[in-house]
């Protein structure tokens, strides 16, 4: 055993401790300390440091540092003074309750033992004293089971079994039948199971209980619940490293009709309303709330059933709320008439009550406006965003549920985690069913659309997981009896099978069969007001990425302070057009070429009207064509395939199906305009034609085969091949603004090139631009503003990026392609061959594609920005790659001092958000 | 017109123009000026500068400047003082030569006009006065054509015409036989050509002819000639802008025989042997000399005919030589026995003369060592590594491709890599033939003398390939048809078989039939010398890029400092090989690719001792696998073939044709080690398992298939994905290393990691190295040096130099892929698709992947070594991609502070010279 000096204790005590460092504490621990100090009735206690965990996990010991248990038993005494009752005493016992609790809260991740200090000696004692012998025998049975899943490593099935063969036996359904005996025969099952599964007999010494406890708890850091917790939600050692243990004093809700049990929100965790929240249950201890065994009341019968205690009740929830100025989750029992807090934390909420709490605590003055915006995750307002289902949906739910964690979510019915996981691996999607969760079904949540429990209520393990995953969730839906092993659930007569689709609605418990539409959230005035004040903080404008009109008008409603990218190869590829877009491509000349083109423009200007309308007078940035254009062609083999068929036909065209099919494909194919009357001559001359074509296309096709179309013949590359294209798309921009002014509407179009590598590139373009705009000015005889720029999405581009910016009034980022270049990654390919190997071994934290490398693409783009601006101190600078809409981006993108980001319409109301935290934060903001 | 103020002259007697300023006189006006003011007989004159032709071209007009004929005026006066002749006169007339000359010499570009002053006035008195009216009549002839010509705009052959009527008239055949008479007619017959071309009558006002020449002159500034020149050869305004004028008094060759006229070398142009080099005509004008109507004789004959002159020529070349401190070229006047210096200029030669000279000079103290070193264009160098063709042939190409790789070779034509080796093994001389070529081919190469393809560019497959290993190519012959399947190839109406011999060109990229006789290449010891003197000088080292034995001993012997890229896959490539990596690839487990990989171990141990001893006890940079494993595989077409057509051979081995063929195919793709005698059983069997190995490598095929193969599974992500390939590869280098030192070769293996993007992959190759190294220097008993380094051809790599600098003792620029994914260009599809017309319209100057793009890839590279050098100081950094043998690349390189670079073996002599170079001009560098 290493024994390093060491200058700092193990141990702290509650009333010493420090509230504020989590860190060495654990979130649980420092929370205790602080109640104890601020004068909230917590049963006495203490805290082993994260540190000593750290020590002994290092150590690799079979033993607990020596130093600690002098340290534990010196506290011990404390505990023994002041609360007058001695450890493993047989007639004043002291009993414990052991708890983790790391830095940050991992709910369900780590272990509780209760009532640790009984053994044979002193349950008789517990007898006398409490003069309870049923409640005496059910703390010492729940202790040995909890000790020996915990401790012992012995699963609750073991216990489980014979618990339940005892019931079966006696008829009993309810464990409030049970009597005083029963718990003694199953007390002694329980010892006899602890002795088969270890070998060895239950431990009596209470010191050895502790021990064992303690290196159970510390071990369970290690266990693989935990560190897949931590791998999925990123949880590095800087943010949580160890778990600390809470030794604690037991209190007892389960002592009588003069006690109860509960877990409490200061405000409605669901709705964010600012009315005291939770469950309680009389006479039970608080793992039966938790567990779902018994179904709790809502708080507010509390005021019935015990008033007194219902106020000392809401004058706690009122402390803790102002004390911690964030709505707390907490724990209480009441034994015999006196309240104590257990535990506190920081609630966990969904966003809906997240942005109406934050709102409503700003307006109480509570907390500043800055604290308001920086408490909301921004990336939680995508729960807000999400759909719901159809209100006009007809269809009667099966059965119903407690409402537990909001959202609409269909899919196929799993009934164990693994399954689920496997199924999601498949692209399947699911909904989890089981009686109850428990923390290892977490990869199953993960997995799953959303999660339905025949058990449990609103603070149930599933429910409170479910909700801080933003995933919708259904508890205590009584009504179904699920089947695990048989993969079934009966709802009535209905037999559900693995497989079967159904569809939940979190947000009122029901329970539908089949799939059933959803419609598009509403946007609530709180979170509107709240993004009002976030655009008034930040300095980073938000725009959107969007093509169409469906998506800008959406963006708008959503805030977006003008188009960042507009996609007009997206508009090319609308069904109707795509035969004109194909009749460019294979165009034989100029002349044939120009005439798709002709066609192409005005469809070209009325998409561009559309958008400059509905965002009328904000900027809207069009970026001119950019795939290479076999992305507008068939692939080779679908072209031979068709051609093959079409053969076929030809030679064949005798039934009327074969025509008919014929036909059917032709239109589809949009090769005919008209199709012939069936049995219509010309039939077969129609296929001919057809093939004719296909064959056009297929040599074509051949033609622009690329090894790298990632790095081929595109973009501006294209523009200067063919610039006739790019000619006809400005010019359908430009008299589209010319055309929208003339009606009144205020314009900015902003046209921008993409791919762009070298200074004469962009120049030359720039020259295209400046005669049509010069040509459209005279034919409209108006004056036209509009903005030239540059995507930056080359490398080189970034390296050139002081000449171009002569040419170009605004950069845009192009993370997608600059990121695949930066990393040599082809993203199609790195996502499917060796991203996840990356990411598994830790080799790239995050998927760049995702989120934005800071560490390399970052650094091109801040080169790229000091460069340009060094050119240009006015240069407007933004980001359209799908990072622009990711939070930490967003962080990096402020940073570096860009003018704008662009994200997709739903991920307009989050960059809103993090925009304003970006500012707000940025002293703290250190990127390597 | 414009009349700026203007304070300098437009016009420079010979005595007082500034001989250093080539720019305002141009080089034949400077050098006259010299000359003069030298002391060298000079008939006088005067020059008119480029300042005045660029005015005159610049205000449009048609007229000279004013001030311009008031000077040129005056400077006639001058010359009449000096000559006691008159222009225009009569009876005393002062004839005048005027010519062309810009900064740069663009020999044949500009024009000369010659016997200026001449008319119908003045003929008779230069009759009376030479009292030879044969001459006088020649000389006014020629006149008329000349100005006709230049001045007016009159072709030739309008002249020719009734030139070549009268001497068929006549029935002569030399122009020395024409009488007086002839040339009286010939010039009436001229006046008249000039009539009627022009619709006016010749100018018989001598400043009007004078005028209108000086303005021909200007004028064919802005000829389509000249343009094209200049752009063909690169010549800016800032190298040379306009044409000065050289107006001269007239000296006569041709005014009998104690008149000559010659050109002169004052060394060897074609050897470089210090004796006067050139030839002269009796009696005859210069333009005699160079048109080839006489042909002229050896210059050492002038010593017989004309003694005393041959002593005055011998010592105005001596003169001319000591003066200008390099080798001249010059054209010189013998009129009435007094020698006259026409012209000099520096003068050309090939590489071998320019590298005898450079070394004789600098020995003879004509110039210093830095001088011979900076006066050797690198790349001429190349001329001197590869066989040429036999000069003395004068055979015709029959098409012409791209000059791939220099160098030439003859040999029976193959069409594929099989036939080729074959071939080779029965000892022919072979040139592959294909439409392009693949990694599979790579044997082929071997076998082959050299490679000619019709498809891809300088910078294909074929090409690399072939300069890596210093073979002749020609690709992208797009004049030849390849008919792989019926083994022919069609040129125009030529149809090419398997074994017609053909002769390749790789320096110009000419292709003919037969064998044409070449001439081994020579490495002087002239060339040694010079280039040892080069090493001492620069501070880049020269390292070579080398896969095979017999590159490495080639290089070593053209200087390499060792191998500074060796690329492992080209040896896996090897026939013999590719069995064992496509196991390697096909296993279907660890053991299986284990197993495959402990065959391949002791071969690429044995490689790497080959090149470690050849190189000893230099450096040798062993690159880890590269390219994408699918490279070693067929394409998934030439799979489906084999595939149908072994499914066709199984159902009708029945003839003897087709079992033989089967066998053969067999044996070829390696399946079968041993061929079953023909007709034995089993046929059938072999058969099917060859098609099973097929389908399973076709299955791989698929699995591997990438949309964009140059972003993908490759390099050290590969090397992550199978640590047990890299594994192998470092144990065998290691093992090369030990066995080597055991035989007492010094080595120094250093080990390269391909496509490095993030530290972390860095480190875990490092892993894996430590561990192997500690292994192989414990099995050995030895102590083992190495060093661990990065390609750095990723771009994010270069952002994080920093970084990766803290693992790797080296870096090393893979360009080639640099250039790639900073441009967004892949190579294969640019060069096919868009870089023509980039580079046609000047928006690329240069092809990236040939020459370092400094702007950009340049930016990225010096971003690396400085950001890499803050971490560690003592970083060594090279370049290895194929710029790295480009001189203008290697002087950024040395700008930036490269360590090394490396470069194909017979770009090793150019690297050297080009590093001094650089070294020695680096003051005068400035990239932007």
């Amino acid at each position: 055993m290493t024994t390093n000096a060491k200058t700092t204790p193990y141990v702290y005590s509650f009333k010493d401790g420090d509230g504020k460092n989590k860190k060495l504490l654990g979130g649980k621990g420092a929370n205790l300390c602080e109640m104890t100090q601020i004068g909230i009735n917590v049963p006495p206690g203490f805290v082993i440091s994260t540190e000593a965990c750290l020590n002994y996990l290092e150590t690799k010991d079979q033993d607990l540092p020596s130093e600690l248990m002098d340290e534990v038993q010196a506290h011990i005494k404390i505990l023994e003074q002041d609360t007058g009752k001695i450890f493993g005493d047989e007639d004043n016992m002291l009993l414990l309750s052991v708890r983790s609790g790391s830095a940050l809260s991992m709910p369900g991740m780590m272990d509780t033992i209760l009532n640790l200090g009984l053994n044979s000696s002193t349950l008789p004692g517990l007898i006398k004293q409490t003069g309870n012998e049923r409640f005496a025998r059910d703390a010492y049975r729940r202790f040995i089971q909890l000790f020996g899943k915990v401790a012992l490593g012995i699963s609750d099935e073991k216990f489980d079994k014979p618990f339940d063969s005892i019931k079966k036996r006696e008829a009993i359904t309810e464990d409030t039948d049970l009597s005083a005996d029963h718990f003694r025969e199953i007390g002694e099952l329980f010892l006899d199971v602890v002795h088969s599964e270890t070998g060895k007999p239950f431990p009596e010494d209470v010191y050895e209980q502790l021990q064992l406890s303690v290196k159970a708890v510390f071990g369970s850091w290690l266990g693989k619940r935990a560190i897949d917790y931590r791998r999925e939600f990123k949880i590095t050692p800087d943010m949580a490293n160890g778990t600390a243990v809470n030794i604690q004093t037991m209190v007892f809700g389960n002592m009588g009709n003069d006690c109860a049990t509960g877990v409490g929100f200061t405000r409605n965790p669901a709705t964010g309303e600012n009315v005291m929240f939770g469950e309680f249950l009389i006479n039970a201890q608080g793992e039966d709330v938790v567990a779902g065994i018994r179904t709790p009341k809502p708080v507010h019968k509390l005021a019935n059933e015990m008033p007194q205690m219902h106020v000392e009740l809401s004058a706690l929830s009122d402390r803790l709320e102002k004390h911690y100025r964030e709505i707390q989750d907490y724990e209480y029992t009441i034994e015999k008439g006196v309240l104590y807090c257990l535990q506190t934390r920081d609630g966990k909420m969904n966003a809906t009550a997240r942005v109406r709490t934050s709102l409503e605590m700003s307006n109480e003055g509570l907390i500043t406006r800055d604290e308001a915006l920086l408490r909301i995750n921004p990336e939680e307002l995508e729960q807000l965003l999400h759909p719901c289902l159809d209100p006009e949906s007809k269809q009667m739910p099966v059965v119903h549920g407690l409402p537990a964690s909001p959202g609409a979510a269909s899919g196929k019915i799993v009934f164990d985690a693994d399954r689920a996981e496997l199924a999601r691996d498949d692209g399947e999607k699911v909904i989890l069913v089981r009686e109850e969760t428990k923390p290892e079904d977490i990869h199953g949540f993960f997995a799953a659309e959303g999660v339905l429990t025949s058990r449990g209520g609103k603070t149930s393990h599933a429910a409170v997981v479910a909700r801080s995953m933003g995933k919708p969730c259904i508890a205590g839906a009584e009504g179904i009896e699920v089947d695990v092993e048989k993969h079934t659930a009966r709802v009535g007569n209905i037999t559900l099978h693995e497989g079967d689709v159904i569809t939940i609605d979190g947000a009122n418990g029901n329970v539908y069969l089949g799939e059933i539409d959803t419609v598009p959230p509403k946007f609530s005035t709180e979170l509107r007001t709240l993004l009002d004040w976030a655009d008034e903080i930040a300095d980073l404008k938000i725009m959107c990425n969007a093509d169409t009109l469906e998506a800008a008008t959406k963006a708008s409603d959503y805030g977006a302070m003008g188009i960042g990218l507009c996609r007009t190869e997206r508009m090319f590829n609308a069904q109707e057009r795509l035969p004109l877009v194909i009749d460019m491509i294979l165009a034989k000349d100029n002349a044939e070429r120009q005439d798709a083109l002709d066609k192409l423009r005005p469809i070209q200007r009325g998409d561009f009207k559309d958008l400059f309308k509905v965002m009328s007078p904000r900027p809207v940035t069009i970026r001119l064509l950019d795939p290479p254009i076999h992305e507008f062609l068939p692939s080779e083999k679908q072209l031979e395939q068709e051609i093959e068929h079409l053969e076929c036909l030809k030679d064949t065209v005798s039934g009327v199906n074969d025509l008919m099919n014929t036909m059917h494909l032709l239109k589809r194919q949009a090769d005919a305009k008209e199709i012939p009357k069936p049995f219509g001559p010309g039939g077969r001359e129609l296929v001919e034609s057809a093939i004719a074509k296909k064959q056009q296309m297929l040599i074509k096709v051949r033609e622009l085969f690329e090894v790298n179309p990632m790095l081929g013949h595109r973009g501006v590359r294209l523009g200067i091949t063919y610039p006739e294209i790019y000619e006809m798309q400005v010019r359908a921009i430009l008299e589209a603004a010319a055309e929208c002014n003339k009606e009144g509407f205020g314009v900015c179009p902003e046209i921008m090139v993409p791919q762009v590598c070298t200074r004469k590139e962009l120049l030359w373009v720039r020259e295209i631009v400046d005669q049509v705009h010069a040509d459209v000015e005279t034919e409209y005889d108006i004056k036209l503003d509009f903005k030239f720029g540059s995507m930056i999405e080359v490398v080189r581009a970034c390296m050139r990026a002081g000449r171009l910016a002569e040419i170009a009034e605004f950069f845009s980022f192009g993370t997608n392609d600059l990121t695949q270049s930066a990393f040599s990654f082809s993203r199609e390919d790195a996502e499917n061959k060796f991203l996840p190997l990356y990411e598994e071994n830790n080799i790239l934290q995050d998927n760049p594609f995702e989120t934005l490398d800071v560490k390399g693409v970052g650094r091109l783009m801040e080169i790229a920005v000091d460069w340009g601006r060094k050119t240009n101190p006015d240069l407007k600078v933004g980001i359209c790659g799908e990072q622009g809409g990711h939070p930490e981006s967003i962080r990096f993108c402020n940073h570096i001092g860009l003018t704008y980001v662009s994200c997709s319409a739903p991920r307009v109301p989050i960059a809103r958000l993090a925009a304003a935290q970006a500012k707000l934060t940025e002293d703290e903001y250190f990127p390597e």
